[in-house]
């Protein structure tokens, strides 16, 4: 039996939502990482039935005294011995404030080894211009984010943490500067950026350009600039719930297991921070990045495939949805909303291979302030 | 890439507990069936820190009703398409009869479809002659075991369902039938008998001859009569936690493969009985039992290997535990016990290789009432 092409032990405690039907928040985030070979530690700070993209749901919520206390069973057994700490989702300010203490914890109770713990922090809080969270969840998250090593906002998120409007690459660049320096956080990548959006025009011919979805990252060197890297990856045409969070448990892996390909010095580093001479392609961050979205994209190649025989499967032959007739108009959309929102659902377990030996390879790129345009 | 060594597909509601930090329940059951390829939605009972093995935990119970509300999610979206359910742990009497509810809900929609719907019990009620749930769970399992197609107990949980104190094989054999009799369920397994205490008298020379663990199973003929099979298994000389759920877990799976390599009629036949002429060790149960112990024994032997180096590591050179100095001699017990229980957490992730292709075999055995001593 050939060895498994696991990660260096690692052992991470996750925050974040659970649904026990699909794959969001912990319920991803905790088989990605586990694939890969890390010991995953779940505190769950929702109990959903499912994700919310199917726009009705039955369940609770922690509070953030439960989440607290949790943590504190764990404190009390000595089993905090984590090398990452993995924050997504919570449910309320109270709840981002009692997750933030529980990594300022570890982090204190790591202070005499430096690199020996690192905090990656997805900060949840809305997509394509919009909140979906309440307001007062923003300066919770504000004030948490100072703590953190890396944090992963989407293009809006990050928007909104940095207060630059994402126009441009220039603007974008912008946007992750401020963010080094505003919240002194060493890395920073930006999960989802549509170019096509705002780099290319419209296309006049009848078929439009492939899309590409580009990322952006960047690694502070000790001035603080920052060392941007991008990689472009073809679009997919389609949207999954839970794509955010399984980036994030990926990237906990490989950036882990690039850290430590690195040579032991850096692995003794406070917050894993390359040296100067590092170039932004070769960065920890960046090689991390690529082999991420290569998984990513198999998996969801495989969802597509498998969500567009679900539902063709459903069609009857007189091209009526089976099981909708007799319905209202308004049963019959909620119900092929809920169809389609099912067959969506990523189909993680039957494809962890290309999680575990990415079969396709993406590498970065880097980008400098004078090739924007 | 050689193809992944995963059972058919396999869709199952997995209703247990879940600790935050180690492997029972729900933490383990899912990993180990997802590693075999099987999608599961995990309904999750109690939310604690740690499992009780340690003596302290914090955390919350779930109530019948927040259980029945998830179950109720699933169904007002269309997420009930299980093929299998497995039912483990649930905190209270009132707990026990809403999965018992659950169950019979998913039959009810499977009723048209026999062999599509299979569930799979496993009456968590206590250990080594000891209930370690209150006395009224015992009753509520009573009434719900006559609608599972296979229990799981151990040997103080079939003695309680029997009402027949175990103490020969000839015993065991009336427990298993008048567990098929009196609750109806065609397939049982008892998963730990020592047949040590009762079969070998104590050994006059020095050395204690090998332990083994005997696991007996059966599935009814057509007249209810048992099918008796056994599976003796070399005993590891240590005690872990969650191993009843693994096994559990992996008899899911494993029951689920040898259903369907037995070909297609079994699988569409009501609790996939096997026709009377097939003989107890060539059941789809007495196979899998099998296959189960095989990853089971391998996995366990890889975490004893792992517990004794922790353990081992802990001891400073003077002979003097790391960090309990200064402590009173309660507080000391109390720490050596919370780091050997920790200690033996099953080393799942970085074993899964045995879960998904055992490297050891162990094959079942018939045994009829004349054999019996």
């Amino acid at each position: 039996m050939s060895a498994d092409p696991l990660v260096p032990e690692t052992r991470v405690l996750a925050i974040a939502s659970h649904v026990v039907y699909g794959y969001v928040g912990n319920k991803m985030a905790t088989l990605v990482m586990q694939s890969l070979g890390c010991d995953v530690a779940a505190l769950n700070t929702v109990h959903f039935s499912n994700h919310t993209g199917y726009r009705q749901f039955k369940g609770t919520r922690a509070t953030a005294e439960e989440i607290t206390a949790l943590y504190e069973g764990l404190c009390q057994s000595h089993l905090t011995d984590f090398d990452v700490m993995l924050s997504g989702y919570a449910p309320s300010a109270a709840a981002v404030e009692a997750v933030g203490a529980i990594g300022q914890d570890l982090q204190r109770k790591a202070e005499s080894k430096p690199g020996s713990f690192f905090w990656v922090l997805d900060p949840v809080m809305g997509d394509q211009g919009r909140l979906y969270v309440n307001d007062d969840v923003v300066p919770a998250y504000k004030k948490t984010i100072h703590h953190a090593d890396l944090i992963l906002p989407n293009q809006f998120e990050a928007e909104v943490l940095s207060g630059i409007k994402i126009t441009s690459l220039a603007t974008l660049a912008s946007a992750i500067t401020v963010i080094h320096a505003t919240y002194n956080v060493p890395h920073v990548i930006i999960t989802s950026v549509d170019l096509c959006k705002f780099a290319n025009p419209p296309s006049t011919d009848s078929a439009p350009p492939p899309r590409s979805l580009t990322i952006i990252g960047s690694t502070t060197r000790s001035d603080g600039s920052p060392r941007l890297f991008r990689v472009d990856v073809p679009a997919l045409d389609c949207f999954f719930s839970g794509t955010g969070d399984m980036f994030a448990a990926l990237t906990v892996a490989r950036l882990r297991e690039a850290v430590f390909a690195a040579g032991p010095d850096l692995r003794t580093t406070r917050s894993w921070v390359s040296p100067d001479e590092v170039a932004p392609t070769e960065l920890p961050l960046a090689l991390a990045t690529g082999k991420v979205l290569a998984s990513m994209h198999s998996v969801l190649e495989k969802t597509m495939e498998a969500r567009d025989a679900e539902l063709k499967e459903l069609q009857t032959t007189n091209g009526e949805d089976e099981g909708s007739a007799g319905l209202s108009e308004e049963e019959r959309s909620k119900l092929a909303h809920l169809r389609r929102t099912k067959a969506a659902e990523v189909r993680l377990v039957r494809n962890v291979r290309y999680l575990r030996e990415p079969t396709i390879e993406f590498h970065p790129q880097e980008w400098r302030a004078e090739d924007l345009p």
